[in-house]
């Protein structure tokens, strides 16, 4: 038996053929064609957890069609804190395919960094987990805390089953802190704990018209377009100042504290280098006010993600459609509340609707935004851990990203939330050429190691 | 030997199972993939052609990928006229495919309607002049008249082979009049002539934001989103109105005589049959102003086909996409040109694009509108041959529909061109269910026989 740290830096090869084996299963969530490698990647998960040691491992079914969540946990330093590590072995869908440089399921190492869909969201950052544990318990025998894991499957489509488990506080999740490794870097080398999260409501408007699909030729000019309603809904909505006008949308939103805006200032922020080098951008557009971060952790948005329906094919095809739809989401801030958000959103679109055409809006998911505290023993040992191993200063920001399972966490079983990430702001989230910084999951690791070490002295 | 007309009432059972044959080739001119079935189906006709002692039975081709035209001649009557029969082969998509009673590419009779893409646009029609000669041929010996066939097969997309080589003026196409059997009738038992069609400037509008698609979590606030950018060029092109902005668009704009006015007036149209039981739409749009068959046949109009980008699928994807794109056409008016038309409408986008977007304007296909004349025998020959056949007047209408080949054979080979059709108005032209009313099949090939007659004595 040697240390954790020696068994980390002798088996980083070993490490790296696991993930790409957990890379290789295609577990889309949103897609109901992936059932199988939904449960491939549980299995999967719990045959590792149970190979190193780990003990109660077993996959917590929901209801009916609701991925597994896996649980395992390792209770031998009595007297020590406990801690929780969640993180998703879900991915979400990988096109559009032609941009992909690597096939998304064929992990392709390329200059330091492992290209695949999940690579970053959130199957390197669930391995690290297991990895930084797994050195310990086949290392050096055994844990200096307590740790129980809680990985669920159903975090990129709203992750209702996680959400019912976790409102039942059962017993087997007590714990006294939950660690979410789900988050990114602000800079690379800049270790980093996110401390607030953006809310969501995820929605689909239908928009009809006419029974069924008219001749443009025949019918243009009479007929109501779906197309042109949505058009003039999404204007209606946002207009091209960038405002939000849904009556009463912004009136719980809250300017984050002087201490905060001025920490975040202080960040190495190249607003060029945003644009250029990470987006591909020309402009960047948003509120005038605001600066960019302001606009990105602690402002609401709104925007379009794809219209359904019609005619998109090669070449020409002059329908008017009878129906079309419209995936539309908003970012919410610290107080707004999904529910009022909901019902303003709906009865807004409602009055936009145009003579001629009927709308529905389905909530697909919700979530409030969360913003952490920063003042505890488990979040200033995490600080510390990341800024041993990165040897620089950790700094705290939010993000614009939406991880309801935190705010979930915190409320009910009232416990901090601590989230280390080692994403980078170019790793492609949720775009083609996903990646993760092979550097970043091997820190990750160690930062994860060192952190158990700090909260059992 | 008996009569063309004998021919025609012993045969009904006979030209049903060809007409079914025909149109259970999914020629479907939009598609690439359908390239073989595009040659089935003119191999289909040239056969039939053959068949029935037609001569010069050929098939012309054009450019590499184009699709061929069929092409037959009688010239047994010298002396008399020579008429030129014209139709298109190819039909739309079929999409969205769940929305058919029975599968698109087999035909299925039902009340006497029989329902396939294609039915009424164009394969019923083309069918029904093909057995209208053929029972001169076969039943009789002989036509009254001169007869060419010209059927083309990329009527759905744009017509380029047709048009150069109509623009070619060979010998071969030499005739005294077109007839075009490719539109409707004002109203079921109301024999119609089509006077006027509009023309259509058909568009892909592709806009850029990002080089690659954004987590809408991460970016959302900083990010230029192409699907934003599209509403609002979209209600920038036309307002909620339903006014077209374009600068210049609606300069060439004419109103249509008294006289024709007052003939559209006494047409019998039922505005509340044509939104409900027509279109099935709660409410008809359009400019303020014009009366509804105004708008349809004398006003151009702007529409929006379908959008393709982003995220579409099922469930929640929080993308803002790289890029989307619009199929964008508009229908023009007599008097209006398509190039200045396109030139307005290229450099209008332009102006509408916001901040951050690239936008780039495909004209995919363009044609101008069309008025005949109602002056010349050939055509008071046609509404005299219709007014027999279905025991009422005939009366003149326009279409909003595009025909480019019409005002493409008037004005290259300087004849009358005579648009007899036989399709209703709920035929579903473009659309699911497509039909052909039986009755019309056969009243229609009887109509053309007459017409030949009446043409020969």
């Amino acid at each position: 038996m040697g240390t954790a740290f020696e068994y980390y830096h002798t088996n980083q090869g070993v490490f790296l053929e696991g993930l790409k084996d957990l890379l290789r299963i295609p577990s889309i969530s949103t897609l109901p064609e992936h059932r199988k490698d939904i449960r491939r990647a549980a299995d999967f998960l719990a045959s590792e957890l149970t190979g190193m040691g780990m003990q109660q491992v077993q996959l917590i079914e929901g209801k009916e069609g609701q991925n597994p969540l896996v649980y395992a946990e390792w209770m031998g330093a009595p007297g020590k804190p406990t801690v929780l590590l969640y993180g998703h072995y879900d991915v979400q869908p990988p096109d559009p395919l032609d941009e992909w440089k690597s096939p998304p399921f064929e992990p392709d190492v390329r200059s330091e960094n492992i290209y695949a869909r999940g690579a970053v969201d959130d199957k390197g950052q669930v391995y690290l987990l297991v990895k930084a544990v797994e050195g310990f318990l086949k290392g050096y025998g055994k844990l200096p805390i307590n740790i129980k894991f809680l990985v669920e499957g159903e975090e990129e489509v709203g992750g209702e089953h996680i959400e019912a488990y976790v409102k039942g506080r059962p017993a087997l999740i007590k714990c006294d802190a939950a660690v979410i490794c789900d988050t990114e870097m602000f800079a690379p080398e800049l270790p980093t704990i996110t401390t607030g999260l953006r809310g969501l409501v995820y929605t689909e408007l239908e928009a009809r018209g006419a029974e069924h699909d008219l001749h443009s030729g025949m019918y243009g000019g009479a007929a109501p377009n779906p197309m042109h309603a949505l058009a003039q809904i999404i204007m209606g909505l946002k207009g091209a100042d960038q405002k939000i006008r849904i009556p009463g949308f912004y009136k719980r939103v809250t300017k984050p504290s002087k201490a905060e805006l001025a920490a975040w200032k202080r960040l190495p922020f190249n607003e060029k280098k945003f644009m250029k080098g990470e987006m591909g951008a020309t402009a960047l557009v948003g509120e005038k006010g605001p600066t960019v971060l302001e606009r990105l952790w602690s402002r609401p948005t709104l925007e379009v993600h794809g219209i359904r329906g019609g005619f998109t094919g090669e070449g020409a095809k002059t329908v008017i459609p009878a129906a079309a739809t419209a995936k539309i989401s908003m970012r919410l801030v610290p107080e707004m509340e999904p529910k009022e958000v909901i019902k303003q959103y709906t009865s807004y679109v409602k009055k936009l609707t145009p003579k001629g055409i009927a709308t529905k809006v389905r909530v697909i998911s919700s979530a409030p935004a969360s913003v952490v505290s920063t003042e505890n023993r488990f979040i200033e040992a995490a600080a510390e851990a990341m800024q041993q191993v990165f040897k620089k200063k950790t700094v705290f920001m939010r993000s614009g990203g939406s991880i309801p399972i935190a705010g979930l966490l915190h409320d009910e079983l009232g416990v901090p939330v601590v989230m280390m990430g080692f994403g980078l702001p170019d790793d492609n989230l949720h775009a083609p050429n996903e990646k993760f910084h092979l550097p970043n999951f091997y820190r990750g690791i160690e930062a994860m190691g060192r952190y158990f070490e700090l909260l059992g002295q």
